[in-house]
């Protein structure tokens, strides 16, 4: 077969600012996934990208190349509208556990494929996955039918979605490409578009413990990747969230699970329940479903038995105790005052180190590991009181957990907190 | 072993504006070279060195750390100092054919390791490899006893000098990394210096037919290697030199070594002459040796009689006739007037087609393949007179020649040339 481009040119044009043509970029995608574009040929064009930019029309084309290297799913077959939440993600960011059931138990389906962790901030999947039983791999009839019956699912993304991305996400990684907002926007909505929802909520974190660390550029992300899902058919709205400090009381896997049931049951930590809350009523809005109160949802146990619902349709069994880990260590404060900073990324990376985490793709994770919350900014605190609790299951990972941790908090003396993010930076719809 | 930085690392250094350190450009060129960095990782550096720069320390270090990669020669057992010339390449290049046995006959030693050609440029050693017998491959043993014997030596760089700009070349080739000055100017004088010459005079060529069209950036690129040659303790000056027309009246291989066998029999075009003089009496400076004429050995036969040991010292036949293609064909003038210019690119691409040259690496090259030029800019034409014989053994590549060499020249009705550049463009030492 004789090539339409040759790869070498494409990465010149990019490379010399030129903006790359449809059909450069729908070749360039294809021959990659066929292996006829090499590794080395798309890691310089990614670089060439990641330097020079993509205009709008050329994200939007990279973004449906990818989606049209795979298959679409399509929920026609359901009687009620589809909606879904993508979080950039952070530390203790389980919003996704209570807010599919509760969404669902408001009258949208939710069709929520996520993925797995990979170095300080986690993945749903292995939180669910801390869940007796549970299992994230389901086949698209089997989603198809847990979502029928639960009005919710979570299970992982199948391999016939945007398999572009994931051979491109697998080379961004090693070469120091990951960080490029056309990139990033493309490969969130490839796949999220890929899923066939008909509507999608994006949480984009910003501070010190998120991905895009900058507000300024976390919005630029939103706002592209908002306009390539409306380019896609998709109604998308995103909200910029604070990722200064943790979300909740926990950062771990079986850990945020807790934490995120005693959302269901009508408790749980106040920022945990309103971003929870905020998104819920984005997701419904968005979804065109009005008149269910969240809020009640929440209280009434109707989210809750979704959850319950939902949780054993994967065969997991959400009355079996969850996992703990083997060893615990306290982190006692040193001082007497008033918390007033905790460093989201600081407590994500000893979380990460006890065995919640995972450095390479396919490593395994401790369900049980992670870090306990005691105090949260704003709160007073004894000097020898306990400000954090570590959990893992091999001892020798406390001392490098406590590297990271130990300076992560700031204590003043006169009842002052340090200037931080509002739990919603910005709004794109 | 423990490796003493990541990749990613450096590769994120320079993609963020940053200076590598001299370990780190140290580690990331010999872990190139063993393999621990992937070719995607290193194409990924090279986009990011390629739009992002090196400053001066930088290009020192990844020249000396890919000299350091291989051996480098010594010709201390000689009684007379080496010099070696270096050309950027163009079209009808020849130079180094009467070069190196003149500057022999003037009393330096010439120790001119040499490449193959790539696309419309010519290669040193494909011209040479025309001479029936003649061979390119000499062990560092028979290097040196065909420069003690003759004064002069023109052979192929064996593998063992800097083995990492061979692997870094072939990769910059596929991932469009090529043009960046940094990385020529480091290929480049990485093979010079590890030949272990005292002296070096580059001559950098610009204009359509050269690699660096535009002078400002040929001067920028000389001024790097001068400074890169004088810092690994060889004394080294430049030319930048015009290629915005072919340099003589052939280009191609066996076309070229006849030419230059008539400089060296006193004749020869005169740009070719005056070109070979000047870099001649620049090379003998530099080397410090005075007192010989270098026209005169021209004259005297002096030069003749080392090119004919040298040819025959590699097993060439001096006296053999020269491989000719098997079909020619005319262009013929369309009007008549003045040759207002003549545009070297097209000449070349021309040569190239008709089979002088190569489109890939290994690729094998006709001997008698090429173009004679039988008017040059300044000269009057007659409409119906031959402006160019094409030479190839494949009759079916003339189209393509044709379509690349029958709008290379214009032609002026009031004897006007067109602007052009001056033989030397600029000198830097």
């Amino acid at each position: 077969m004789t090539e339409k481009f040759a790869a070498v040119e494409i990465i010149a044009a990019k490379r010399d600012h030129g903006s790359l043509s449809d059909a450069q970029i729908d070749w360039v995608i294809d021959a990659y996934v066929r292996g006829v574009v090499a590794d080395e040929q798309m890691s310089a064009l990614l670089m060439a990208i990641l330097l020079n930019g993509m205009n709008n029309q050329e994200v939007a084309r990279w973004t449906d190349a990818m989606l049209r290297s795979g298959e679409r799913l399509s929920w026609t077959e359901l009687d009620r509208p589809t909606v879904d939440k993508h979080s950039t993600g952070g530390v203790g960011d389980k919003i996704t556990l209570p807010l599919a059931p509760l969404v669902a138990a408001c009258g949208a389906a939710v069709p929520q494929l996520s993925g797995r962790g990979l170095g300080h901030t986690g993945g749903t999947l292995d939180k669910m996955e801390s869940i007796p039983g549970w299992r994230a791999s389901l086949s698209n009839a089997e989603m198809l039918s847990v979502l029928k019956q639960c009005g919710a699912v979570i299970c992982a993304a199948g391999s016939g979605l945007a398999p572009a991305d994931k051979k491109l996400y697998a080379l961004r990684d090693v070469t120091a490409t990951v960080e490029a907002i056309p990139l990033i926007a493309s490969s969130i909505m490839s796949k999220k578009i890929a899923e066939g929802t008909s509507a999608l909520v994006l949480d984009v974190k910003t501070g010190n413990g998120a991905f895009m660390s900058d507000p300024n550029r976390a919005k630029e992300l939103a706002t592209v990747m908002v306009a390539l899902g409306k380019a896609a058919g998709v109604k998308t709205r995103a909200l910029v969230t604070a990722m200064d400090q943790p979300l909740g009381l926990t950062a771990g896997n079986a850990l945020e699970v807790r934490e995120s049931i005693e959302v269901l049951q009508g408790g749980g930590p106040r920022d945990v329940v309103d971003l929870t809350l905020l998104l819920a009523r984005e997701m419904l809005e968005l979804a065109g479903v009005h008149g269910k109160d969240p809020e009640r949802a929440l209280h009434d146990g109707s989210a809750m038995d979704i959850w319950r619902k939902m949780v054993r349709a994967q065969g997991g069994d959400p009355d079996a105790p969850l996992p703990k880990a083997r060893e615990v260590h306290h982190v006692l404060s040193k001082e007497s005052g008033t918390i007033s900073s905790m460093h989201a990324l600081k407590v994500g990376v000893a979380a990460w180190r006890l065995g919640a985490g995972r450095s390479r793709q396919g490593e395994k994770v401790q369900s049980g590991a992670g870090v306990e919350i005691h105090k949260k900014p704003g709160e007073k605190i004894q000097a020898g009181e306990p400000l954090f609790t570590l959990h893992t299951d091999e001892p020798e990972r406390f001392e490098r957990a406590l590297d990271s941790i130990s300076d992560a908090v700031a204590i003043s003396k006169d009842g002052s907190i340090a200037a931080h993010l509002p739990l919603v930076v910005d709004r794109i719809s």
